[in-house]
């Protein structure tokens, strides 16, 4: 399936290809969760609360009760169980079931299962033996014992009555009753790394609702549970934590608090620990202490969440607990029904929600009139790259889809990050809410100047001013360019003699076509004309700049090439490709000297003298460049050598250079800051998206010295007169300045090469190669976490406004990638902290999906 | 001294005044916290832990330690505690210290006291009884016993030895040995109000630190920690849980976790409890149970924060635990010199931050000049409307200011709703992050659309355009106007036929004077010239619109007066001041068919028709008005009745009608839309600050479906090319979904008249009557959670960059009370929930003040 076209792989190369890619085809994905039936996860505030008994008393109340004349079915999942085989949550109510089935006279049949699957050797063996059964060594893998062990029960009821199965499942399982952690460690054949445990529950969760025959699908009613063991954030086998190990479930959660002295406080800090990951509780419940502890718990829960307060159990350890759990009845039911309605509300509520978006929402850059309601994404969370995304087909379930359009470009965080910002947001709204930000000083937004002015501000930059967005840092970096320029050029002589408000010169911006600084009118009078700009648009934009086609490259059957603007065309006199034996060399400083140097640098001077591009005769007052990557306008990659030749000229005539570095900053090309890719430093530079780590708005346009100093005097009318009232707002600051430090630590971001203050390659070279010789493709961009893709097209089909490569991407979401076209060209968007593995098994889908896309293409073209 | 002129209060009224003034007048604040030496508050994350062994440990590892020959004191505060006399954990460290000092043979004077405040009759007598003592009824108020018992114990040492002091007190003691929320509950005299515990403890504290001679001062080492009861988010005596209630203080905690099985999830459940709440956990200490528990411990803080094992305590209860406070010396000993350091980095910290702050910041609004290193405020902190300031005066220390601007007019919650917003920024970031908006939906932006839909809309918009600030709402209000202006008068016919580049006409907005709508340039446009908008400034300004001259109304010497402009003066035959009898009537409907309707009318359909104020020729494309009051440009109320005649005009002629909500919405004035007060709707409306709460950044843009039907098409390009990475972003909607429920909920927000849709009345309307008729006051505008003052002032003592107020602001600040001029107009501004009574105070700290400057102004009139 995988046509190799031109090139071919050596041979480890195509067994990872073949592995890859053979893991890309497999439906469905690990982690698919089905919607068909309710599924719940059990916590507790702390060990022995009785989580299990929770889980026996609502199989009970599911399966015994008589109201249905539905074959039902409880799935028992317990991933995680120590103690193992003398404790086995999973065969507490194998057994417990029939004995309250017999008691309730319950009518109908009771087919009861229990499985363990996995189990360290000591656990293995002592089930074993006391199973005479054999130990067969070729059953132990890397991963725990592969016990596979099931047991079957079955209760006849009258006949023609309907039937009730309970099906319970140990997933792994360890011998000494200790924490999952230390059993993992000490015993030996203990070893689970969250994956297996995450796809093996996805499997049982799967298993469990769905194999029912297409026949009886629908008909039965199904209630699964899945217990967690210890307290919510007990560590599980590897050590992370059980709420962070489960999270990319987000099961709907049922909390068994603490009755006891001291319990409320237990109950309310593990509430905090699952909101804190997301997580949505349906319900607390516990036993009850004599010291209505539901009390305070309701009043802190403001009765949005039921609180269950079951009966106090016997003291008697020996006690079949028969007694109590009629006693419970009542309680189990209410919760039972909590719990039904809770799913049943969810449904209606993700089922709804694509009609209420098409009603209530307007989206930007969308036309309305092409998003049918089945087009609309719901997303019903995210867990570092991925989209756990609602979806309604033959089934309902919930698919994860890699947020491969960054999520418009801000994100960064992996799944650890996104947890430890949740905590830094609570903890600064918490500790400041908003705080007003002139003429003060809190701490998040001076450690974020601190860590901006050292590290992408590094060598030039001494201020940081705030703002929201990238648009509001480009219209702050024109004003302080502008009075920087007016002032070393003299154009106010005495800023305060002269009445202010007179226009004393036509100002205008030197800017490359294809660049885009932004939406409000102030960006985009820096931009050159285009579909954006036009009176249907922006009925005020003018186009205040001299814009100069740039030089671009990029790859395209295997090879780097420059492509020349028409100006540039004319000039080159042997007329042949100029190309690039590696994108390194593309940034060689050794290039300064070349004859094209000579030619850009001869160009640049000759429109900066006659400024034949300015309809109104003005000064250029600044040079904004968005510098290596033209982002908007398509992503394309601008020769860096005319850039650095552009900012040389101008900072030689003292014409301040603003990098708009809202899009290239903080490792989205591979370094934290462009400046290292060109070469040269900028005056001002405007920041956004990835600086917060992409979880909050927050931007910055830092400054040098020189620039500040042309707004320092004696009135208050010569400071810079902009701001928004969220200025250095402390939850941005807080997430920019956690952001920041993650990206550039190797301990946290394994992408680091730290001697070289870069991330290592993501893209795979040679399937990169591979698609930029593909029959489909036009041109390739690869570049630190971005992979663009430009696909051939003509007419109508290609440009911003062409939906050529929808079918294209829609195939691509059902493969588990979601993402964006810019009109025909396509792109690929990771993390800085994302794994070049994962980044591999995305370039093989779009590749098989690019194959098919052409055979499809062909065939329109032959119709 | 607080002198009444010409009013005089009802006695009623006077009673209310002095109390509240001679409240305003007691130094240092109730909540002020000496920094002038280390504070810490020992937590739990369960009862029965051992945070008094650990107090007790360092107790003993600061004052009995020989290595510093300075006089040492150790301040035990134990403000809650249940089952007393029996349990008294501040009399243990009492009874404990001299046996270990014994033990070492401490050769230094251990001066030794113990003290019991207040306790409930139950404890009182159950005390007085155990020591022979009476009961004196009369000690009994409304609030507890007051026991105030001292015990005192001496120890000396060698002759010319240093003293070592050891003070402990319990603030607070019941009888039962239950939870102190049930224990108030239950016993006679037992009830005690949150305010009460922390002015006491805010009271023990500044006695504990401060109370040491002036000569003493500095040279005295001194460690202070306060004992929590139980975990930390048990409840206390009121039921409010003790990490809010003690929240006001945020004391540097210590967290005493837990050894055993289940412990490693109980101690992070509790610290992310404490982080919910924005506390700085300088260490765990926990006892050890052979679990290691502090490997994942470590690993989950990732080594941030210290994490000690404290020695197996005997299982013996009768042991006396002296050979095991001898194990844990080293543990203590490494417990303290971890908090000392905290401590002394902390301090450093504050110190620097001022000088840093004015190197690194760009601070918007700012003359950088003007602001010297001392004027720079540190915030440490905010609960509610109150800001925690340090303040290194005399002594360092942590002193309270209400944000009476509002943090830049965006601030709404009190301590509680910012509690529960820290949580759903928590959850939302760890359900979310963000993801991308458009063609998708997630449950908070769905919320926040219908919540927004259904209130500040409801009746007209039925499209929310979400962005990130007011000045990007009001480019996208621009936007949507100016095309259903050219739809509904055919000035784009076939709108894909043309050329959309193309310039079709001149289009202009329709603005008032004094109105201000943002600092992005196309906001700028639709403003008037001003000193925001000169050359130096923003020299692409050009003023594209026609600026009207409003009337506007005012209090002054306790009357409501209508001010008239120039062209309107000319047109009032009788030439006397319009008054008003209430600021109700202002409002008034009736006021429509008055002669000064016809008036407006008349001169808003001139102006329509020659559009004299135009340089250029072109249409009206659009009104756009801050509705009722003029913001930034000096907090002036206009006449409503001339905006809402502007209003009818402009939609007579199909003229799109902007509302720039962006400050008066979200109850900023009383009522959650301006739209009630002015009695007409928009077309489209522009909301910000206030929308979420004041916790983070989100603006969003409502219009009506016909707005929204002129951006449908079969073309992308006919959408609204306008957007921001972060649109709709999951942490701003989630913020303000919660905000707008809780501001309108009575339950919540006790301001609320419900049946009325409004706020009751915040400001007292004597006292503002008072200030309207003081000597200094130009104008007074009370309405809703705004109180603005313009004081009397000429020259260049009047206008934006007037420094005039600076004098009276910063002996405001003396009071506790944090404002900012717009030149000199001050204001106070509270949220939403801001009791009527803190208002008062305000108002008469206000007034108290504007006295004294009256005083110095006379004085240097008189020079």
């Amino acid at each position: 399936m995988l046509r190799l076209r031109r090139h071919h792989y050596p041979d480890h190369h195509r067994r990872i290809l073949l592995r890859l890619f053979h893991h890309s085809t497999f439906h469905p994905q690990p982690l698919d969760l089905p919607l068909s039936h309710p599924t719940f996860q059990i916590w507790s505030a702390n060990t022995s609360l009785g989580k299990t008994l929770v889980s026996a008393g609502l199989s009970s109340s599911f399966l015994l009760s008589p109201t249905s004349s539905a074959n039902k079915k409880f799935v028992y999942l317990k991933p995680i169980q120590t103690g193992y085989p003398h404790d086995s949550d999973s065969r507490f109510l194998f057994t417990k079931l029939p004995s309250l089935s017999l008691r309730r006279n319950f009518p109908s049949s009771l087919i009861l299962s229990n499985s363990i699957l996995f189990s360290s050797l000591f656990a293995a063996k002592s089930f074993l033996s006391s199973r005479d059964l054999p130990f067969q060594p070729q059953k132990f893998n890397s991963e725990m014992y592969d016990l596979n062990f099931r047991e079957e029960n079955r209760i006849s009821g009258e006949e023609d009555s309907s039937v009730s199965e309970l099906v319970c499942k140990t997933l792994f399982a360890w011998e000494e009753a200790v924490s999952p952690h230390l059993a993992a460690e000490r015993e030996s054949g203990g070893i689970v790394g969250d994956s297996k445990v995450i796809e093996t529950l996805g499997k049982c969760l799967r298993d469990g609702l769905e194999s029912e025959s297409e026949s009886e699908r629908g008909k039965m009613e199904i209630l699964c549970i899945v217990e967690t063991a210890g307290g919510v954030a007990s560590p599980g086998p590897s050590g992370s934590l059980q709420c962070d190990l489960y999270r990319p479930f987000r099961l709907p959660s049922i909390l068994v608090g603490d009755g006891r002295l001291g319990g409320i406080s237990g109950t309310i800090s593990a509430y905090e620990s699952l909101k804190l990951r997301g997580y949505d509780v349906v319900a607390v419940v516990f036993e009850d202490h004599g010291l209505a502890n539901e009390v305070p718990l309701m009043s802190y829960l403001r009765n949005r969440v039921p609180v269950l307060v079951l009966p106090p159990l016997p003291q008697d350890s020996s006690n079949d607990l028969m007694e109590w759990f009629d006693e419970s009845h009542n309680v189990f039911d209410s919760l039972k029904n909590i719990m039904l309605l809770a799913y049943s509300e969810r449904i209606q509520r993700l089922c709804d929600m694509p009609k209420r978006a098409g009603e209530l929402f307007w989206w930007p850059f969308t036309q309305h009139k092409l998003v049918p309601e089945e087009a609309v994404t719901v997303i019903d969370s995210r867990c570092g790259e991925n989209f756990s995304v609602y979806q309604d087909q033959k089934n309902k379930f919930i698919g994860q889809q890699f947020d491969a359009c960054a999520s418009w470009w801000t994100q960064g965080p992996d799944a650890t990050l996104q947890i430890e910002l949740a905590r830094d947001m609570g903890y600064t709204a918490a500790r400041f809410g908003h705080v007003m930000f002139p003429e003060n000083v809190y701490e998040p937004a001076l450690e974020c100047a601190e860590l901006l002015l050292q590290g992408v501000g590094k060598g030039w930059a001494s201020r940081a001013y705030f703002s929201d967005n990238g648009s509001t840092a480009i219209e702050i970096a024109l004003k302080m360019a502008f009075r920087k320029f007016s002032f070393d050029h003299e154009v106010l002589v005495d800023f305060l003699g002269k009445d202010t408000t007179e226009k004393c010169i036509e100002l205008k911006v030197l800017a490359l076509k294809g660049s885009y600084h932004g939406d409000t009118l102030g960006a985009m009078e820096a931009q050159a004309p285009s579909p954006y700009t036009g009176f249907l648009q922006q009925p005020w934009y003018s186009g205040r700049g001299l814009f100069l086609d740039p030089p671009t490259v990029f790859m395209y059957n295997s090879k780097w090439i420059l492509s020349l603007p028409e100006w540039l065309y004319s000039k080159i006199v042997e007329h042949k490709d100029i190309t690039f034996c590696s994108r390194d060399e593309i940034f060689y400083e050794e290039r300064d000297s070349s004859d094209l140097a000579s030619i850009y640098s001869s160009y640049i001077s000759q429109n900066l003298l006659q400024n034949p591009g300015l309809k109104v005769s003005g000064c250029i007052g600044a040079l904004i460049i968005e510098p290596v990557v033209h982002a908007a306008g398509g992503m394309h990659m601008v020769d860096p050598l005319f850039q650095r030749i552009l900012v040389k000229e101008c900072q030689n005539r003292k014409i301040p250079v603003i990098f708009d570095e809202v899009f290239t900053g903080f490792w989205r090309l591979g370094v934290e800051t462009t400046a290292d890719l060109l070469g040269c430093v900028p005056d001002i530079a405007c920041y956004g998206k990835l600086l917060t780590g992409g979880v909050i708005p927050l931007a910055a346009t830092l400054a040098t010295n020189a620039v500040f100093d042309s707004f320092v005097g004696d009135s208050k009318l010569k400071a810079l007169l902009h701001g928004h009232s969220y200025s250095a707002h402390a939850l941005g600051c807080a997430a920019a300045a956690k952001s920041i430090k993650w990206f550039k630590d190797p301990q946290t971001n394994h992408n680091i090469i730290p001697e070289r203050r870069l991330l290592r390659e993501l893209w795979d070279l040679e399937l990169i190669q591979q698609i930029s010789s593909h029959r489909t493709v036009q041109r390739v961009v690869a570049l630190g976490t971005l992979c663009a893709i430009e696909l051939q097209a003509a007419g109508c089909n290609a440009g911003y406004g062409s939906l050529y490569a929808a079918s294209l991407l829609k195939k691509l979401r059902e493969d588990g990638v979601y993402m964006r076209p810019l009109g025909n060209v396509i792109y690929l968007m990771c993390g800085p902290c994302s794994s070049p593995e994962v980044c591999s098994q995305l370039l093989l889908k779009l590749y098989q999906r690019l194959e098919e896309f052409d055979k499809v293409e062909e065939k329109l073209k032959s119709c």
